[in-house]
């Protein structure tokens, strides 16, 4: 299992909702994983579920994220996924994912926030490579499921299937009603 | 990669707190692993570290964990490896797990808190196969560590090594001398 | 006292804000006990008051209950009124409810999420009987508290003297100045 | 329901955590209901469970209250059972306690500190009457119930029948070997 | 060091969020400290920073008072500047404060929400005295710094000055860029 | 008001439970005065009072220091006196006293823990002058105040005049009682 080989690692963190885990995140998982050794997937806000915008648990999101890189034959071994959940409180955010985490070189990230945070206390932090981020994106997908149109394109196959095993299609039409 | 094959797949829960992960985990491992097709590993009070108790952050006992299973040549894929904070509420605690990781058949244990709560709640759960439970324990490591006895010999060498490398004899050492 | 027996019970349970407690809601209470020989009401968000949304405290909405239940010559003792704070994490919820309420066999409620929570958990879930739901709404009865129109034919009378006798109506007022 | 009167109530306040509640509480409240027209009991610490001195929920704990009253004909009309979550800070305990209960004349207590915090914020509070106190003690049920010695003779009927119904011998025997 | 005399003091309390401290901010402090002999400065949302509405730690927000009231020669040796978390309920708000600060006889406050919860505990609540309210707001200063218009003219020079040593501008303006 | 000149200053942090406040506390203060400009002194879990360890709420402690340093003739306009809630997760503590303080340059503590926690921060920690600390402890103060020893001695007088002004002997004495 060559690639799992340590010598000379560098690893990356990059962190999201995941709600859900689209085509757009695994072709970032994807370039990361070109670039680092190891990669550190963190999804965020893990205390939330069964809401509009954090549909699913983060055991779900676990699942349909490891699931979508076996079946794109990334190799999952080289990535740590952990849930983490809020600080609310933006001040200790960095050492409390850092607490929970493998020691990381660089965060990738485009998010203005994020960057800010690691920035001001000294991290090495990237931009994200460029992918169509105007195709896919997680609000997209929940609205497509909620208007029962084709939202299984923009995620991978393994994520469209874990979805419909766990009947989160109707999860979250449920949702709406309540939010009404 | 044959192993990662999910057909008729039969994931466990298995729950430590891993300060530090030692011999007897991973020879815990080893015997899951042959029994389910996943294994979920989690990572309980991971908000603490720097305690007597709670020596290691949940990122560096991740760590310890990944390095210890790459080592011994155990398949790392077919695990998750996932932290969990305490509830302090026992009545919700089942919930709490179930939220966090990804769906399971069976829960592992010999610890009777654990099994308890998981009967009232309905699950299927199994004592942990045996092993040299006398040797092995994070108290013991713990106890050498301070007393600068040969701990190495209870914890993988990769463990070891880790635990040198963040500096960790002098952590214990100095919480040592905080808690008189 | 022959209403209390507890032979062959069925314990009903019903949620709500009361912010405040109206008609419509007794009318419910009414209903529902003719279907369960002992109905546990849940006062949520109990931890909330002196909120635009949330004027009442839990002990305030339960001596309205209470008084009410009372009025209209209800029997209060088939009846367990129980504050319950939020959790926010959806996901644990239901076992939240659980273990603050005695044993229920059936959850009656219009409310989308709960019926979802609820199902979700393997729970019997009935919908509400119907009432003039168009005419009582405790988001009515706040609107016609601030504009000074006829927000007492809305409640009980037991509450509206209560809400009165606490000073409730300019209670409401002023949190809706410090809101602007 | 003549009991139930209103006029010239005086509401009286009474705290416990009543693991399990006792014939010696069930006295406490017979006497109580004699010097106040309607008596809040508030079941403290009320989020733990399954611990070896917080052995059931609340729910379970409100179950037995209402139980031990309807069986010893009290009249449980005019009892409120409030479950309430310590705050740990006792600087703000009165207001939280104020916070969820009806409004109350009188706080009962024999406990220094409840004592000690109601008079710093201005309470009137009196001792509990006098009653077989060295006999009856929720420590001493919890240690009859692990030694399998005779634990019935000390709480109501009620409570012994509802015990044994949800198992919760067995539950203290697992929690105390969870302990060791 | 005649002014710090403590016979006969009189003691206020003054809360707000300071984010930042302007000048409207700055000659309150000096009205009030005309009135009394010691001043309770409380910082609320003591926990937030990095936030559109919260920029500053509550350690910022205590460096732009200090160097503020020095600078205008205010003596800051009457003044307790004090952090206070939010409780999120209302209900146990005066108790929280009262338990974090020197004893106090009045409080000054136009907040509508502040004026009730103190008033309903049975507190002194006076005005704030009248000053140019419509032209110093933190909403404003807020405003200029996002647009660059002149923002140093509503702040003490010592203030402006700190938000430029912390980068405070290129903070907030990351800020707005993460909440679109 | 030379004393407060911020050129070329050095501020200092110096963290304390204070419980109570005793002479040999002042003299720290007294002693970090002369090596820096300003001083940080944080009152450490600031949420705890009415317990056996923790007497004295966040603002009585606030008061003691304060009178305790005017009484001294200290320069109480050097130091910023700031109560601090704990964390209980060690990890996030550092930063947690970042947000809430003055940025400071040097830390000043003889307590393991703190010492390591800093360190491992990349702060310059250094041990704090020796003064005599086998004869004042706030342990041995609280343990004379409970058997009404001698107590006055250890502390500042302004410290034991304050105690007794808000009947600190006998809230302890009650404390013991309710502990027994």
């Amino acid at each position: 299992m060559e690639k799992c080989s340590k010598t000379k690692m560098r690893r990356g963190l990059y962190v999201g909702r995941f709600q859900p885990f689209h085509k757009g995140h695994l072709k970032v998982v994807e370039l990361l994983l070109r670039k680092v050794n190891e990669l550190v997937i963190v999804i965020g806000s893990a205390q939330y579920s069964h809401q509009l915008d954090n549909v699913f648990t983060a055991g779900e999101r676990i699942t349909m994220i490891k699931e979508a890189l076996d079946e794109a034959k990334l190799d999952s071994c080289r990535c740590y996924i952990v849930p983490l959940i809020d600080t609310m409180v933006h001040s200790i955010w960095v050492s409390h994912v850092v607490s929970y985490v493998p020691r990381f070189d660089v965060v990738f990230t485009n998010e203005s926030l994020t960057r800010r945070l690691f920035k001001e206390a000294g991290f090495d932090v990237k931009a994200i490579p460029k992918y169509e981020r105007n195709v896919y994106s997680s609000t997209e997908v929940r609205r497509r499921l909620v208007k029962a149109e084709n939202w299984e394109e923009l995620v991978p196959k393994a994520v469209a299937r874990y979805i419909k095993s766990i009947d989160g299609v109707e999860r979250l039409r449920d949702l709406l009603k309540s939010d009404k």
